[in-house]
């Protein structure tokens, strides 16, 4: 049932038109995350972007990401789920606020609750995360996410992300 | 409170005795996790002990393990926080059945699920866990960690881990 959502476009984008991945629109001071951060060389370096009213991750794990033989090691699903988290609250955020993402820097979350729920072993194979608005309030969005592999469900997520205050941002300022 | 726990023993030790760690003893088959492993060179390969009715675990991240400069990402509190819980279980029902651990191969857990607190940024330094037994019902155990860097608990989890039946470990047999 995902797999229209993650087709490629013709033109060889993800969601519709040219919208970057909202990890590509963090200011730099905060770009640096080993999930998500673009500027962490050895990190995950994982891409979120809008999908209508959801938000859609693709991830490849490594072979020695295994937990046992063949399958991925539940900290791994826990950290992308979780980092897709702070991505997907940073785009539902903006659209509450009727911005585009890649209109401007986007706000940057960080998680106060994460949940995972481990339904069936998870391949080691490309991940496919759907994520969900539950709730948006303020500062604080709750986002739901179902992580698939070839079209089945092997884990969910729900999340209560916390967006950071800018004067965080900068640790000179 | 906790720095007794992890003091180092006048021989080296890091708990009464000369008790292994618990991931020392998992079979080879099921000692591959990225996070737990102790054969996944790559991987992080934590070691769990017990101490007296509590487990510990120590870790120290990378500085690329960053979420924002000077603090970790919150995918790795929760994949230690997975870890060590697996290993708690594996400790606290080989005790429930009045085994000592390193006495025989260890049962081999894995993570049905995860909830993870952030209290507070962890920072990028060593991380001190301790794990507590909740419930014991069969093949299900019930963990609960504190995380704490420099005596200060930065995360909590709860984890509910389920034993893999032993003749899922060969997936020849």
């Amino acid at each position: 049932m995902h797999s229209s959502r993650f087709a490629p476009m013709p033109d060889g984008g993800r969601s519709a038109g040219d919208v970057p991945a909202i990890q590509d629109t963090y200011p730099e001071d905060v770009a640096h995350c080993y999930g998500c951060g673009r500027l962490n060389d050895v990190g995950h370096q994982i891409k979120t972007y809008p999908a209508g009213d959801e938000t859609i991750t693709e991830f490849t794990p490594e072979s020695y990401h295994m937990a046992i033989p063949g399958f991925a090691y539940g900290g791994l699903v826990a950290s992308i789920i979780d980092c897709h988290s702070t991505g997907s609250a940073a785009i539902f955020q903006m659209q509450h606020a009727g911005k585009t993402v890649g209109s401007e820097l986007s706000p940057r979350f960080v998680t106060a609750h994460l949940e995972v729920e481990y339904l069936l072993p998870t391949p080691l194979s490309e991940f496919q995360l759907v994520g969900r608005l539950i709730e948006i309030k303020g500062r604080k969005v709750v986002v739901e996410t179902e992580l698939s592999v070839d079209g089945t469900v092997t884990a969910t997520g729900s999340a209560v992300l916390v967006e950071i205050p800018e004067h965080l941002f900068d640790p000179k300022v």
